[in-house]
């Protein structure tokens, strides 16, 4: 199969209650994208759309169709993927695909989130339809739930004492709000402290509000294109060199590896295997923490720290720029923001940003980042991972 | 690329208010494609799930996670697509790339759909999310009216007497229901005559109850392999030999070419060229009949009638077996149903059995069929075309 290469990027504010429609914001971000690709609507051969819950949140469903035709690429092939949190990293994997085996040479990809009009009470239940609706939800399991459970059981399986977990989950969400304010999309642009996330009001124990990601909307977007065109295109393409997938049944079928989630080791060793790379070439990672203790399964699925030992990371600020393996340097979900169509749309970008050198002016440039790690999960779940590669001159 | 075959079909009743969930449903269909294939769970590499709205009927979103393990299909890559009625025909067209590529030898696609719960009333109102939301859904517009308006304008712009269309319309549903009789999976299994047609009920003018599908839940289920796998497997794989896919705006912006769908002309050319065949190389049709005028339309744009001239085809029985181009031996989404997620799943099993010769005793086979089309619209719309072709021997 060819290469295939990132050649354009494009990012909406996030934030709380957007005045744009899904469709609009998605128009946005794909307009940017475009734009800096140097590509027209009639070059993009097919659109490749995440959007989570544009039917509940809008009364919309094929959004895909009228985002096309909005952009001008009349008639194109529009496909939309719904995965939940993970919709747009499937989208990228799928649109990778279609460059990679030769049927198309440049298409648009990316999702968009319009879903927090409904307020945050409507949202949490609407959400958890990401949970299983025959048997866990109707017991009354929501996200928070999903998570506050699981840093409960990951305390007690690693022998983590209550007060360390605790304090490392904060460190999480004090590192992602750092890095946050210097992100010009970020939805929430303050500094936080160990002290307000732990004296925060209690979500769904131990989940403080400031352990959770926001709901957001927005929109993310990238035009993908063969290495060939890339190359006439572009100066800096960045290669998505491994793709990997893989998904789960509802978590009380999965209660022999929670808090462990096993399709994120399987997918990403797909990616990894895929790339030729493993856990220690990665020079920077986007990684999905809806809740801060997410953040810290997710490091040690993704081989950056033993079982039981990734808030340590955190710790010893190992996740920081120049710490061993910088994560979220975006502000992550937790300080950027969460538009759940969106955000696999949103990690890539970032990712293609440090690749490229260009977050230096935002003093959140990892340096001489060549290789990065995007890691996406849809609800409990489907994980989906890419990983890109600067080229090598 | 590969060539790409289809080694195995399932398909559940079609009906109204299913007692199963749309998991059940997918999962008995899929079990059945799967048994005919001889294939077993720890085979199946990734799955492709169209749905339509379990997210609104049943409250669950990430269906296809959910699919994948209860099958025993374990953390495989499980996708939903979602393109209103044309979601699994799209979920085809890309499991299809998937394989083809070579990056996967063997995969489960279809499509599942229960969402009539609900009801008559609010079934409308929930599917009419496949139109334009911001402009045109809010002016009233519900797929009925939809068709009812193209119903007129087909009438004025081609200059055929009302009563002729109306007859031509008429026709198209009593010989869907004279197949229909025969389908064992058919919601609906009684004959119907013209005066029927025409002294039901009007939904909107100038379609009756009996010019419109019914609302169904149901699944269908296919499992695809490269051709190396498809020979170990097989004795009668059906080749993908072509497929299409284009997307419209809303209904309003495509007014230089209604009732003629643009998206329809370009997605079959696609799926024409790329199989090397032309209308007149199809033995049999499955095309998209959510209503009896949609029918009529969708014949002439695929090729099979002169613009102005699809209801001839159907006075003049060219459409049944035996005549020019068999159409809906099936019974089409008319008689058969329209479990939406599902509908394209159907459609392509419907071809599949036909190419096989497997309809003898169901008094439904068109003898000698070689090359079959299934042709399925989304909304306003999505068109999603496969060229399915035997094996020459």
């Amino acid at each position: 199969m060819r290469k295939v290469a990132i050649i354009g990027t494009g990012h909406t504010d996030f934030g709380f209650n957007s005045p744009k429609t899904g469709l609009e914001l998605f128009c946005d971000a794909a307009t940017e994208a475009m734009a800096e690709a140097n590509v027209q609507s009639k070059d993009i051969q097919a659109l490749y759309c995440g959007n989570g819950l544009s039917d509940f949140s809008e009364g919309q469903i094929m959004i895909q169709s009228y985002i096309a035709d909005s952009l001008g690429c009349r008639n194109i092939p529009a496909t939309r993927f719904e995965a939940a949190c993970s919709s747009a990293t499937v989208a990228i994997r799928d649109a990778y695909m279609w460059v990679a085996s030769g049927f198309y040479d440049i298409v648009l990809v990316g999702g968009t989130e319009k879903a927090t009009a409904m307020g945050t009470a409507l949202a949490t239940r609407t959400f958890a339809m990401g949970t299983d609706a025959r048997y866990e939800f109707p017991a009354g399991l929501t996200f928070p739930g999903f998570f506050g459970l699981l840093a409960n059981l990951y305390a007690s399986k690693y022998n983590v004492p209550f007060e360390r977990l605790r304090r490392q989950m904060s460190l999480v969400s004090v590192q992602s709000h750092s890095y946050g304010v210097n992100n010009p999309h970020a939805q929430f642009k303050k500094e936080i402290t160990v002290d307000k996330v732990e004296k925060a009001f209690m979500v769904a124990s131990p989940l403080t509000l400031l352990d959770c990601c926001p709901f957001s909307d927005g929109a993310a977007a990238l035009v993908i294109a063969s290495e060939e065109k890339a190359k006439e295109l572009c100066d800096t393409p960045i290669y998505i060199a491994g793709v990997g997938q893989a998904s789960s049944g509802m978590l009380s079928s999965q209660y022999k590896d929670i808090p462990r989630l096993k399709a994120r080791d399987i997918s990403v060793k797909q990616a990894y295997d895929m790339a030729g790379v493993g856990p220690q070439d990665i020079d920077v990672c986007e990684l999905h923490d809806c809740f801060s203790i997410a953040s810290i399964i997710a490091a040690e699925s993704l081989g950056f720290a033993e079982f039981g030992k990734g808030g340590q990371l955190w710790e010893n600020e190992e996740t920081r720029i120049g710490g061993k393996i910088p994560i979220n340097i975006s502000g992550g979900l937790k300080s950027k923001g969460h538009p759940i169509g969106a955000t696999g749309a949103s990690q890539t970008v970032e990712i293609v940003k440090q690749l490229r050198g260009e977050l230096t002016s935002q003093k959140r440039q990892v340096e001489g980042a060549k290789v990065g790690l995007v890691d996406t999960l849809g609800g409990d779940g489907i994980i989906c991972n890419l990983i890109l590669k600067k080229e090598e001159k």
